[in-house]
Formats: C-alpha cells, structure tokens, sequence
C-alpha cells in the first residue's frame, strides 16, 4: 500500500506536513499504523505549484524518505499552496524514478494509491487505448501511470470526475474481458494548480481509506493552541490516506465510492460510479 | 554513444576485460577516443553465464562504472567463460536499472549501440508488434530494450540472424512509413550461452565501428610477452565497440552490414541485409 | 537497530539465508517483529569468503534490500561457506556505502547491530585512539567502524576477544570521562575467513537480542523434512540477531555478556567482560 | 579536476548558470575542454542563500548531473542571489553525498578544486587540527571538507582571507614534515551570504585555472544583444573554475597567489599567501 496527501490552501513550506505532524507522511511510511502491514521505501515524491508557474515542479527520490537529506532541503526550503505527495510501497513494478508518484503532464499532478489487479495481463490492452499522442509520454512501468493517461486520454483536462469515472469503466471492463473479479482498487488526487480531485473507489466497494481535513474554523475551536491552525486560511484543506495528526474531530472519512473537489471557496463531496 | 563488450572463451574475471587492459571499457566510459564525443555515465551493465546456470545473472548500475565499487568487487569475484559488459550514453530515455543494457529474456543476453531515429514518433506502432506474451516483461522505456522484444517476436531464440534481419526490416518499414530517412542504427551483440551473434548495420551503411579479435594463436605469435594470450584457449574471441589495447593486428574490423557467429570451435562472418 | 546474521559450514547459495527462510533477514528488514520499532531501510550489506581467495568480497547497497535486484542476482549467483550479512537502520550517520556494514580490513570482516552512545561527544577522542597507520583507512562516519579500528589497533587479529574486550573497555572509559552511563550496546560479529567470533555486551547489561543456531544433528531429528538441514554439514552453524525461523529447539540465546566462537570442529562460548 | 562556479548578484533561476551557457557547468561536466583530461561525474552540489534565511540551502547529488532530473527541477524552480556550485572528479576518497560540495557550516558554504597531496599521510594530523566542538560536524572522508573545518577552526568566520592563510600554512608545514614536497593545490570559494571570497593557490605556483567575469557594464557595451546582461545589476558577478562562454574580453583571470572579494558594490583583488 502507498501513503499519500494533498494540501490546498495558504502557502506553506512544505515540511510543515512531511516532517512536522506526529503521524506525518515521512514517518508512516517508516511506521505503518493504520493500514498497513508493509513499509513505504519504494520510493518518494512530491509535486508543488508555485505562485504563477505554468508547470508544477516534482522531486523523486529512491532513498527512503525518512533518511532523504536533498528531501529535507527541499522541504524546508519550497513554499507552496498546492502541493501533492506519496510514498511508494511497490506492487512489482521496478524501484525506479519514473515510477515515483506524482506522475506530471502540463499543469497536471496524479498520485495513486492501489492497483490494477492481474496488472501484467491486462497492461498492454490497456497501454492500446492510451492516446497515440500521450503514449510516447509513458516513462515507467507502473499501473499507476498507465491510469494517468488512460484518464488523460478520456478527458481529464476537461472534466476530471467524468473522465476518471470513464477510465474506471475501461479498466473494469478489460480486467472482465480477462476474467478479473475485482480489477481495480483506488485512491486517486489530481490536481491541475487550483483544484484538487480526490477519488475513493475499489470494483469490490472496499476501497483503501480516505480522509479530509475538517473545517479550519472548527478546527481553531477545538484546538485553540495549534499555532499552523492560526496561520493558514480559512480555506485550506488536506486529503490523506491515513490522519496525520490523531485529534478527535480533525479528520473526516471521504465514504467509499465518493470523490471530493476542493478549491478557494469549494468544498464538495460527490458520489463517483464507474460507468 | 554506448560501448560494449562480448567475450567468449576460456573462464576468466571479468575484471581482466573491464578493469585491466590499457583501453578497458571503463576506461573508454571516462575518456572517448576514437567515437565519441560523449561520456558514458549513464548507467553500466554486465550479465555472464556461469558453468551450468540455466539463467545468465546481470549486474546493472547507475553509478558512474569508474568508481562503482560494487561493481569492482563482481568484477574481481565473477570468473566466466561468456559475458556482455556495456557502458551506456542516454539518447534521451531515463537513467535507470531497467534502461541498463544488457537486457535479459530467459537465457538469453543482448546489448546495443546506436538508435532508433525519432523513435518517439514510432514507439507505440513498435510496441504494438510484441508478441501479446512478451508484452507485459517490457520493463525499461529504451529503443534497444523494444528491439530485443521484437527480435524475440520474429523468433530469436529459434535463428537469431534470421529474427535480427527481421526485427531491422520492420522498423525501416515503421520508420519509412512515418517519413524518417534513415530509422536505424546499430550494433548488437546476443547470445543464449552458447552462441555469440554480433551485427552492424545502419540504414544509412555508415554503422558505428565493430570489431573482433584476432585469432588467440596468432596473437601469442606476435605479442609473446602478454600473459593472458597463454592463459586463455585457442578458441577464446572477443567482439568490441572500440579495440580494447593499441596492438598491432590484434583486432579486425567487422564489415559494413554483417555479422559474426562465435561460438567453441566456430568464427563465421556472414552479410547481413534487412529484409 | 540493525540486524544481522552469521553463517558458517557448508558453501549455499547466499538466497538461501538472505530470502528463503520465513523470517529471513530480508523480510526482518521490511517486517520488525521481535526487535523493533523501526524499519532497516538505511542500507544493507553482505561480505563473502570464497574458496581459497585471501580477501572477502563485499556488496553494499543504499536501496532498501527487498527491492534491490542486484542484490536479489548476486544473492542467487554467490556460494559462500561463510558470509556475514547486516541490514542498517541508521541511528543518525549518513545513509551511505561506506556507513553499510560489514567493514573489511584484509581478511577481517566486521558487522555490528547497537550504538556508541553520544557517539558525537567522544569520537574525536576514539579516532585518536586509532592506530596512526589504520587511521587513514576509516571511510565512513559510523561508530560502528570506528569500533572495528581500534579493535584492530588492540589486536584483533591476534586475539579477537582480548582485542573486542580492551575495545569495549576503551570506549567505556571514554565515555565515562565524558559523564556518559551506559557508553556502549553491542552485538558484534567478526571473521577472519575461518572463524566467527559473535559478541553480546552492553553497559547496561541488557544486550540486544543475539542467537545461534542448534546443532545440525539434532535438528534433523525435530525436522527430518527440511531438506537444507540434510543438505549442509553437521559443522554448519548460524548466529544472528532474531531467528530467521519458528522452529522450536532450533534457536539458542547467546547469554548476556559472552561470546561465541564457531569454527570447523569448534563450537564455543565464553564470558564476555570488559577490561 | 572538479570545477565550481560562485554567482553574486540579482536573484536568477539557477538554471540561468547551470543549463543555460554555451559551456555551462553541466555541459563542461560532460565534455572537459580547457582543463582536464576527465569527466566530473562522481557527483554534483549547489548551495543557495533565499531572501533572508539564515541558512543556505543545499542539494548534493551522486546521479552524473547532466541526467539528473531533480537538478533539473531544482534549478528551474530556484531562484537565488548567491550561488556556488560544483561538479567533482574524484581523487580517490569515496562517491557519496557527503563528500560533495558545497560543504556547509551555520551559514557558510565552501567549495574546493585541487587536493590535499598524499593526503592520507596526512589526514590524520590534519584532522587532530580541527577544533573538538567542530571535528564531530565532518561527515566525509574528503581533503576538501578537511581544509574546510581547518579554516573554521582557524577563524574563517571572523577573518577569511587570514583564516584561510593560516590554513594553507598549517596543511604546507605538515605536509613539508611528511617530505610532501608540494603539498597543496586549491582553488576554493567561500560565503556567508552576503560576500564570497576566491582564492587561488598552490604551493608549487602552478595553481589551476579561475577567472571572474568583467563588469557587466562593460560586458553590456560589447554584447548589447545578451538579454540576461541587461536584467541584472551592475553588481552581478561570476566566478569560475573555467569561463561559461566564449566571450572576448568576458572574462579575466583570477592571477596566481591571489584571492577576489565579492559583495554588492565591493570588487576586490588581493595577494594570498601562506603564512
């Protein structure tokens, strides 16, 4: 199981949510809590939009995050008001930078969490149906990526929900066609600078867990000595796959087979089907 | 540019050929002489069969081969009758393991120099033409990796020439249909433990150099003082992108548009074409 | 805390102990069960004698073992009658090839799981203890190799318990000077290409975990189905941090404050103090 | 031969000196021209000052640089007032990151290219030299970091260009005592945020090459057509282990025995000698 978060709000440097939290990001991936019964060293990576860059800017590494020193320069030094970041347990696919998350296209993020189930069987069925123009951007070999641009090439650009919703389909299909029961499993952010998408679904509606940050407001009653909590605005906003803070009433769970979009003034909970 | 190495014939360290000769081919990675203008840091490979092993074993590195200490300690520590070594120059994919030559199927072996020409704007049509079983054992994102999967696909392992000459057609066939004059580069060496297949050819008949070594009797005549040319058998050979030591008639070049076969007790040069 | 193992009898292939095994020290990399709290992800490294060579062979690595596919090639390639193995997890120097046990001089391999406490504080004085001529050859930052030096310095390879003990009793002077209670935590293995040597101190007497293996013989008796215990010979012996697997009677604690020697014929432990 | 290059003036994206010249480090890392007969691929470092921070960031990297990927994002995303970076060949001691440059300390930031002759003859009591409360802060196994901790020691914060005198002076009386006859060759550039200083020296007066670039005024008045010219202040300066572009009357050679001082409205040129 990978580990992921996306942060949308007030700049802040980024260790404030790798390093700095009692159960942050680099330190589940040492100590899994929650979920998990493997450990994330398969590889790091963390994508952020500066203020007015057309590109987001991404950092891979192999070294295990928790021991990572040009992470910890980067971490401490980069600023950001958008950024996504995972911490990589491999399912089979190589060690390798090309298959750290984020992916990057254009102004587009991807991170994933999950698997195509049978993934060898049904990859290259499913590399055809990539866009001829997006396949050449293919760099590594994971399931992860190959969503990415089964998603791109099914509209991501313009309405993420429905083309991720589309890609869902194409996968669950093609993982029936070979006779996979359960072909998918995901927890999926995407962002293109100013929203975030975050998607929870699994075709066995188990799907891997989820969760979003609170009200800030709320959040500043019920933890009034928090200082970051007094910093950041109103509008800020964390998804996870696993809390990074354990305070009673900080976390809600995005339910299953549900996305949320999240964006300055936006905070909405939607269902998501595969169709 | 990349180098590489074949070497077949009595068991000896690998590090008498990639440490040892004044010219080695580490040495050739640090300091180009008669290619390239190039260095070749991005990523070195050595795979040998051992006396009986179904399977050659591989050591792939991106660290610069020179001061690869790992790579040092194989290298004095493996003794083996047949290997591949190469050093590889990036044209443009990612530096990673799984772009390391040499690549590996089952037994067999194969490294390249040279490219494939635009080969973004043919890489899916290429992909395409693995065989579906060979598909999904595509790890890297190399033009020379795709080559090795569709010599397989056009029967490799049953006549190598015959698979190779094939493999050469249809990517001039791909090439020529997308408009690129010259789509092919290369020289390649493959082997199933047994065998060693080494070709030069370019679309353009201007291949990067090739050459193999004198016959070992000939050298012992010549150059009596040299240790090794007494250790090794009569039938040892090896096949190198650049000569490995300055000595006179020691090495021979391979023509234009052929190929060798070396094998115990067999050294044959033949034409090679497309076809 | 690190984690290492010891083997001794019987060329096997290093997988054998490296992968194989249930609880092998791979899996304890990824998997803490009886130790630890933390994931060995800082590095890993094995040294190997092989038959008749004068100086071990080493392979170190940064990527975390149980992804590391040169590791997973030479792990199968490698027949030893006797390696050392050790995973790292860092207790605060560098994450790098020379921070990765085991340490070699000559003939001498070193691996050590434990700490030097407020190792920052007294390693100026340590190094200075060091032999002048050994001085130059410490390459890392770890005190784990510093160990290794002055144990050389104080006779190792003449006397490695005599050598180990006036180390310890070195190390537990200086730190007392500098008000430090419990100045060292040690399990430490130590070969010449013939013996093993395996200590078990700390100040506080209370050492981390350390086990050897039972006799050969017996354990046929309890398991007459494990082919590898008909395979290996009666002299075969392991040492290691944490059972690599759950059969009853097949694991033996090494006392607190002893030692063990294993060498063909010889199967000892003695009490272990500082002096 | 390592080569560095130090940059003080209006904030630019790293890019700017690392990617974007004729001969820019990244390039001469790749294709050595005026120096040296190998290539810098044992690992690359930048150090970078913000707007304000007390510390300079820095990111070391063993990938060979022109590959790097992360570099590659880093220095597009980075923009910074001072800069120094460094591309190494090694003279032997390890490839790791902590024996890259810039080695850094509080806030200063030091770079070298040239080597402490016999330096592990030497590196003992050379170490000895290093202040106590300083000595635990080396990291590497390099003569650089050594000449580094000896000028801290010797008064670099408070003095540098006396500091690094004494320096030169205490590694010539070692070394002459150890019969090394020239025991030193340095190019070396020092900062603490605000002023960088060069120096260069060798204790056989044959020191290898620095230059530093002409006053932009002049610079705009012979090349009107060069944009970045015109976007930076009048105080922008470079100094250079080898010049970035073939630009006549661009650059001005550092003379032999001397050091540069760098600060906004400072540029000076001073005798150096040992002391």
């Amino acid at each position: 199981m990978c580990r992921w978060l996306a942060y949308s709000g007030s700049a802040i440097p980024l260790e404030e949510l790798l390093y700095k939290p009692d159960h942050s990001l680099i330190d589940q991936s040492l100590h899994a809590q929650l979920a998990g019964q493997t450990t994330n060293g398969d590889g790091f990576g963390v994508g952020w939009y500066g203020t007015g860059a057309d590109t987001p800017a991404i950092f891979r590494s192999l070294v295990p995050a928790w021991n990572d020193r040009n992470l910890r320069e980067i971490a401490s030094y980069v600023e950001s008001p958008l950024f996504l970041a995972h911490v990589r347990a491999s399912t089979g696919a190589a060690v390798q930078q090309t298959n750290c998350h984020p992916f990057r296209y254009g102004r587009w993020l991807w991170v994933h969490n999950g698997l195509v189930r049978d993934f060898l069987r049904v990859k290259r069925e499913l590399a055809l149906a990539v866009d001829e123009s997006l396949y050449a951007c293919i760099e590594g070999s994971t399931d992860s990526e190959l969503l990415f641009y089964l998603a791109l090439t099914l509209g991501l650009e313009d309405d993420p929900p429905s083309a991720v919703e589309r890609m869902v389909s194409l996968v669950e299909d093609t993982g029936h066609r070979h006779a996979i029961e359960a072909p998918l499993q995901m927890t999926i952010a995407t962002s293109d600078g100013e929203s975030v998408w975050a998607f929870r679904y699994s075709s066995e509606e188990r799907s891997q867990s989820l969760y979003y940050s609170s009200d800030v407001r709320t959040l500043r009653r019920l933890y009034p000595e928090r200082a970051l909590l007094h910093e950041v605005s109103d509008e800020t906003r964390m998804i996870v796959s696993e809390p990074l803070v354990d305070l009673a009433g900080a976390w809600k769970e995005v339910p299953e087979s549900s996305y949320c979009l999240v964006r300055e003034g936006v905070d909405e909970l939607h269902k998501f089907r595969s169709r």
